[in-house]
């Protein structure tokens, strides 16, 4: 029942859906069970104490919404924003840019600040446009916190630096799809109202659950949002939430128990070393592209993701050929260049639960690939420039020493 | 990491989530792949294929969106209609209760034809409806095939011969949670606009993924409902149909599989003889209520549900006694019921991938749990009238003869 | 892949292979792993640690041989006896038989003492043959704890009694196959110098890991047995664990985290309450057979089985013919009657990972089994005696309370 | 419930057990089943009959015993020879050792044929011994396929030609535990009167079923064979299959349906191509070695093993150091040298499912870790060297092109 099989694995490189680590694969495992008996509520009330940890945040309220990511998006704007309503949203790559379009969907009013991509939100232009707003007619200002398409990670810190340079009590949205729980984040200290992302990114789940978290103010902004919304409405939650019985409607089992699973795998490593195994992972990768004699996407160092790379391949090269080759060939799966770069970019996805052995096979199977699309990289060149940074800095398994 | 466990099977009678089957079970059991790989379409166009002929539908379009049954709802109702529509919707428990709250959530002008509890829909109530509607204000006719709450089948075809006689043009949307694949639906036949199920009903797969069928005539009126949507557009995925990807947000590979497995299992079982099982199963569940001198909820035998139950205890009995004393004592599974008749009845689900004997011991349970909170009922008198209807009708396994 | 698929569960009641709890699926669903490393010898210590409690021993050593019941068997004859050695072996039923052809085939001297099968090991004949062997020319006493053919359990206590009245040296060696775990077995208490089962009996896990446990006498009796042995040696065990690597050979990895799993599982439930079930579960199983009008192939009720009953059938009716039906229409398993009672009697395992309502499930579909042949049993008769008996004996899951 | 967890895959490259397979994993994952129905034979049938064509053999008779390779080891030699019974044995490594002292225990007369580790077999001695026995004592020619411990390749083909050139009616057995499925392996052609193998070698599954494949001549000399055997018997096996109920004890169902899914997925891929794929992976990690300046402990050519490489190190470096390190620092399961060999060389087994660029991670990581124990190989000059190998030879994935 497989389609398109191949012998060995299917080297997982693209920037979610991720790999699912066996433990929470076998958490999975298992038949449905009465979501109203309670059993579920007490899982359930594990892991919304539990997710708090994982976006930093103390007071922030967090809902596990059947859904996407694109769904998580929904959620986070209808319910604390009204029709009509000023915000402010940065263009910096396809992800954003359909995020963009879900609010212009939605009918706010949507000032757009666009950079090219490959760079980051233009956060001098948030900045004079915060100082000009001095009605306080944006209320919303909504950010990737890291743009999947370019490889590009925003500064957030520095946003709510603006914010409160300007005393403006904007709401500030967050994208952390493909950044919470890879790269640092903190919801509480960046003042981050709403936070959302999705199950199958550095959550390393399968598709199926959006995890978003609203601030106070968040909550008291959702009292008096007229967007219409049902299926995503937070106040079904609060009032199950407070009844104790936590569902407003049928929850994936599975689910919930991959999530238990996936946080105690999380906790086990240790959010920190989960992090800066991505930041290792990250920085292995772009020293390959450099060897490679590539370039990177991303503009410039300051704005260089640490969960996915947006590699730019030569004029005469066409990336998706790249991208198909890696699959049709080395049972590779890459990302391909999206709109304003589609054929210009292909991804390497490196999030989740990963380790550096996977990551150079990777880099390894990228070197022939190139080679086949007619890019003569010299082979080991990257994979050597990785693990000439990777020997010096992988940490002892804690577990095994 | 079990929550309370207890030795043995869970015996899963809630009238959803059902049990899964181990062939659905092991499909899901696997890792992520890259969703715009060639293999995730080359599936999921056997998908769309196959779940027409659960619909039976040749003309109607599916969608397999990644929500529950409550966001199969918003879907079809917010791709066909505009805010301040008149829909004519029924009030017959719980669950049609709640599809109308959302109705007018969504700002849509809902007339509401009310039953008692355990009643169907008022059909002539309808019919008057439609008579003076000659100016065809009613956009639409939302009715829910089988209302879980109460164990309530609606006709289907009464409702399409009624807005034929009247020439009437309002769409009809039809939730079919806990009907499709148990229940004999006939989406074409029917004239059903909408269609929608969820995938933990009779499906018996995890919840997540919520399946809707639109006619030719609901997709043209997509075109121009003008109710706000963005994760639940059907154009959304009408443009990724047309490029052949099929996917504009990340689906749940593991779902996608398990529906494939799923679908397997239904075929090889035969649609009509997975219905008739329902229909035996339904009957003698009815058979043993009987039997233990307790009412049904149902009131008529026309509307008698063959995927649930409910069933009445004597006033000084709390049904919620009974669930609760099936859970902690027997690892049995039963629904509560629910608003109305908290507290009153208690409901035996018996749909999805489930055999006789299963449901035998459920009763054999039921009777267990009945003298323990306190009705003397005999025990052995429902599984012996369930057991005499059954073993005059229950086929002999046509793979094993 | 499924080979003669049927809707729902399969209902399991053969004496072995039992049901497997879906814990101990999950935690075999797992890539292999080194077995040299350090993990593996860590897990193994927990459960060599762990399976002297299930065996009631502290001065035991036990060996998890990748294997069935016969190598187990094999393997407490050849480490412990010399070919010429005389035992003496009690034939009561089929598997009490096969065990002393391979006595016979090992070349052992062995002396049987036949008993009508449905009867007893007949200790009587026991004490005239110690009382006799001055000489102490016995060198083993064979004895199956639990007759799976008959449901016949053997009193192990007395056969201690006898050998400590007689003075007499003799190894006692058991086949705790279809008992240990589920009926008292006591090691250390009973001085039984080896004992085993395997892991697809009570344990509920797969087939394929016989578990041997030997005590002091054994292993001192191991070092001069002169039976040619080399896969099933002790000694090669022994070497490994005191190199603290365990394994002379590869194991099965998934057999571990499997055996880990069941293991928590019955600690969690406590194994005086797993005995207290099981007792429970035969008690109810014998009143449905009394109340059907049959006869328990096992003649008096010290011998009476808690884990496998064996049904006679009246004589105008062939016993495979139940088995046959019950597969082939209620997807239900049930044990054939082997040899001397072929045709005669069928068995119902109610062994392992089982609960009330699965064998409630189980009675109901041999009731309309027995008149799909020609019995006219009274449905519901045996389920309600077994209710009624069950409804006053099932304790409170103590997890939900 | 994982002892030593780590991030990521764990990367698996001891000689065995070896990575499964998804479809495998997913094939196991299910509960107990009676393998007396008719299921099991029906399934059962097809194995044998594919185990056949993964042999080369059409008059073979297979034998799917749970035991382990040891266990397989004892029913080639148990099943043929008589005690005392003269046979040639060759010691080239630590299994072929293993063997040996097996077939000593076994109290068979072995005339011991030994080479340095490192170097094949001494067909040479072999000739001058089959030449000299004009009088035929030799009964059996024993021999390991491949040395797992030295990663030898024995030449069967020409152990054929010396019996047959002599007109030597000694049964030639053969260990193919880490050849069969990997390395050509023909056993009619080279009339090969038992062979062996593992479930957790080349087929990819776990530990658990030894495959053993006999001769018409071989069945012929089971008649005669004096061996003490009961378990290993093969007359208990043929006795079922003439039944058609194929087991004389129970199987592991698990097992048994992984055989079916990971046969399939054999000649899914193409026995060919699987041995092709085992062919490059092994030449380039020998060009790999090269690179890095060390030697191959296989001395000559003729005897490199496609299936697992041991790989000298300096003198100053210990081997075990190599293997602990890779564990401890990139989850990198590598073999040990073992006995002779302890110390100088670790194994990098590259057999079972997997593709080039699970070996080229593997590749890297070792490189990583001869510089952390010492050895200041260049980064990425062994995956150079592969990939500019692999790079010209990796066909493309014929179902995906």
């Amino acid at each position: 029942m497989d389609f398109f099989y191949a012998p060995g694995r299917n080297h997982l490189f693209v920037p979610g859906p991720v790999n699912i680590p066996e433990p929470v694969i076998r958490a999975m495992n298992r038949n449905n069970e009465d979501y109203r008996s309670p059993a579920v509520p007490a899982l359930t009330k594990t892991l919304l104490e539990d997710v708090k940890k994982i976006f930093k945040t103390t007071s922030g309220t967090p809902f596990l919404i059947p859904t996407t990511g694109t769904g998580a998006w929904e959620s986070a704007l209808t319910n604390t924003l009204s029709p009509g309503d000023k915000i402010v949203s940065f263009l910096i790559g396809q992800f954003s840019l359909l995020w963009i379009d879900q609010q212009q969907r939605l009918n706010f009013n949507v000032d757009v600040i666009e950079s090219e991509w490959g760079r980051g939100a233009d956060l001098d232009a948030l900045a004079s446009k915060l100082a000009a707003d001095w009605s306080h007619s944006i209320k919303a200002v909504c950010i990737v916190h890291n743009e999947t398409a370019t490889g590009v990670t925003n500064n957030l810190a520095t946003v709510r630096k603006l914010l409160d340079e300007h005393n403006h009590p904007a709401l500030l949205l967050v994208d952390g799809v493909s950044s919470i729980c890879a790269i640092d984040f903190r919801m509480d200290e960046w003042g981050v109202d709403v936070a959302l992302t999705g199950s199958q990114k550095a959550l390393s789940m399968p598709t199926g659950m959006g995890i978003v978290c609203a601030s106070p103010k968040a909550l008291e902004a959702a009292k008096s949002a007229k967007s219409v919304r049902v299926f995503f409405d937070w106040n079904d939650y609060l009032k199950f939430y407070k009844m104790g019985t936590y569902w407003p409607y049928t929850p994936s089992i599975q689910l919930l128990y991959g999530f238990r699973a996936a946080l105690d795998l999380l906790f086990e490593e240790g959010l920190d070393n989960v992090i800066a195994r991505h930041s290792r992972l990250g920085k292995a990768t772009r020293l390959a592209v450099e060897a490679w004699g590539l370039k990177n996407c991303t503009q410039k160092e300051e704005w260089f993701s640490d969960t996915v790379t947006a590699v730019m391949v030569p004029p005469h090269i066409n990336s998706s050929d790249v991208v198909k080759r890696a699959w049709t060939r080395y049972n590779l799966s890459l990302g391909l260049g999206l709109n304003k770069v589609a054929g210009k970019v292909f991804r390497i996805g490196h999030l989740g639960n990963l380790n550096d052995l996977q990551l150079l096979g990777c880099l390894s199977g990228v070197e022939m690939v190139l080679r086949d699309v007619g890019y003569q990289v010299k082979l080991g060149s990257g994979v050597a420039a990785a693990a000439a940074y990777l020997q010096n800095t992988i940490p002892m398994i804690s577990s095994r020493i």
